[in-house]
């Protein structure tokens, strides 16, 4: 199996399976228990904590635990907005069309509790220019999200400059860094961003773990999405899993071992180098300013459809992203970038991991080939 | 080490931590993707889908993943109650003051919102009769959600008898099974319940996932707590963790070879004998109709703080439950059964699992007449 789905799913890294059976084997107590197993679980998970908080150039009392990106969202979005209804407020939301479903899912459930939400279009590469969001900026405006990289597309927003333009009006920033996160810089310094959410599962760390960041946590009036015992700083309720959070911290310590800009683009380059070669048309989705990981193409004359069906048991590849990908629908990505049904369904999404090598290349490159000008 | 707080998180089942690594390692797709490897995984998570539901007689359309019974809880009473608030009605919600502390934390955030709760109080063993629940009906109560077990005294409620009387009213009756799941009864025919939370972790399986059940779950109008892009029937959104699941649905497969209600027993009473042997003084909180994995005991003469301080590295054990254990107040539910300062002091909660032995026991007995009188 040619496995080119790593923006869906990054391969589990080797150190972390093992510190995943190791953990779950030996240290299974709670690490809310006062006795001296539990407090090894506690220090388990401090540990990662500080490497998160580290990779990010934020404080540990800063990054609470969730069980992924989406809750993460669920979690900076709802806690942000949801306070501020309830005290009767109109809060306005600033978000863009080509967000991760959940987060226009968040928003429209927002919306419908009467929070005013305004989708920013982007411009034709797929990237949220700065001036736009400024220009969104209402009276009530009371929070900015806009993911950094685009999970169809790999395009990269500029969210250090959207940052400071939020800065400059006091408007607190949300990026969601799923896709981003210990492949470009995430300093939420660097960022200008004030919420941030990240998955483990797409660095090479287990599922069902990732992070909130909440620059200054403890000043704020974020509300709960999970109610608990008062874990996470009474931010987020349920017993904190041991395994996935030690085994998390090792994938953020581990990754830059596998994954390289330099293997990443050469793996890329060899892509585009053959297609050029076979003189197959095609156009990069998502402009320049993309991540090298992610290519979204569209081949103009290739039966993309046909290529999927019959290696489907041999090549992982995505058409649209991984959350929908059984819809026959268009993704909401294309359907923003005046993409129709058939342009959609030439359009491939792949994407690399440390595990891909030149030859799982050219063997893509031949099935390209094979099902081009059917 | 001696573990004796299982009901704080079962120790993993060796087949468990196998499934844990062999699927985090082989499985690292995204369940939702459509090629080869993203349909592996979402068979792996539809067969635990099915096991759950066959353990606790229901549909796998009525099994919603989540990353635990907290989530569970919040998902479900949430779930009920924020709809009808939002279309300006005053539901009423009935728990009972010694429900989880995330059922607390809930039933409190619903109330800010304007939602009634009455918080039913127990009998002096820790029950919750069907008569009290009978009795707090409203015209507008839209809920009840009572615990089956309680987490720290073990206290078995009468949660049929109570789904009796809420059906012949029509009200919807939530129970927190996390307790009891493949321990007692649990099908929610028998049980007579519309809802219900369970969590992997208290049966052996891994932290950070659990279910919802939900009965009819096509037919209800249900609010998702974490909204995503369409996963678990629309209802919580996030990557299914592939892995997390497929070991849950180890763990309730395997479960029962591991546990048995007999061997509980026989360390349980060899426990009891042993104390009225030494003629050490004893109390069992919470009543008869108790769980026989966990026993909640006040020793009236012991040092208990001394006790767990000096087996601090060999014995786990619990003053209260292991949410809230740093905690130096004693426990709510130790309170709401009137317990002073210096009785919930002298309180033990011991909670067996497969892996205790009659030497165990022994050598906790020791350590009780080593530290009683003193």
């Amino acid at each position: 199996m040619i496995y080119l789905d790593s923006v869906a799913s990054y391969p589990s890294l080797p150190e972390v399976d093992e510190i995943l059976y190791s953990t779950a084997k030996n240290n299974f107590a709670n690490p809310s228990s006062s006795h001296s197993l539990g407090e090894q679980g506690k220090e388990l998970v401090e540990g990662a904590r500080e490497a998160a908080a580290d990779s990010i150039g934020a404080l540990s009392s800063e990054v609470v635990f969730t069980s992924g990106a989406t809750e993460s969202n669920n979690l900076i979005i709802k806690g942000v907005i949801l306070p501020l209804l309830l005290k009767g407020q109109k809060p306005h939301l600033i978000t863009s069309i080509l967000e991760h479903k959940c987060v226009l899912s968040i928003s429209r459930y927002l919306e419908s509790l009467g929070c005013e939400v305004t989708y920013l279009h982007p411009n034709s590469d797929g990237e949220i220019q700065p001036s736009i969001v400024k220009n969104a900026f209402r009276e009530n405006t009371a929070l900015v999200s806009i993911m950094h990289v685009n999970n169809e597309l790999g395009t990269i927003n500029p969210i250090a400059e959207i940052g400071e333009v939020c800065m400059s009006e006091k408007i607190p920033l949300h990026t969601d860094a799923a896709q981003s996160y210990l492949k470009l810089e995430t300093d939420v310094d660097e960022l200008n961003v004030d919420f941030m959410s990240l998955s483990s599962h797409k660095v090479g760390g287990p599922k069902g773990v990732g992070i909130a960041y909440i620059r200054d946590l403890k000043d704020l009036d974020i509300s709960p999405v999970v109610h608990g015992a008062g874990q996470e700083f009474g931010l987020r309720g349920g017993t904190l899993p041991t395994p996935l959070i030690a085994a998390f911290g090792v994938a953020i310590q581990s990754f830059s071992k596998y994954y390289t800009l330099e293997k990443t683009n050469k793996l890329k380059r060899q892509l585009l180098e053959g297609l050029e070669k076979a003189n197959i048309k095609y156009r990069i989705n998502g402009g320049r300013n993309v991540i090298p990981s992610c290519i979204s193409l569209t081949l103009s004359s290739s039966n993309i459809q046909a290529l999927l069906r019959c290696n489907h048991a041999s090549l992982a590849l995505s058409q649209g992203s991984a959350c929908s990908a059984r819809s026959i629908e268009p993704s909401h990505v294309l359907t923003a970038l005046n993409f129709d049904r058939e342009q959609a369904s030439k359009t491939l999404r792949i994407s690399f991991s440390h595990k891909n090598t030149g030859e799982d290349i050219k063997i893509l490159l031949d099935e390209i080939i094979k099902f081009t000008g059917n």
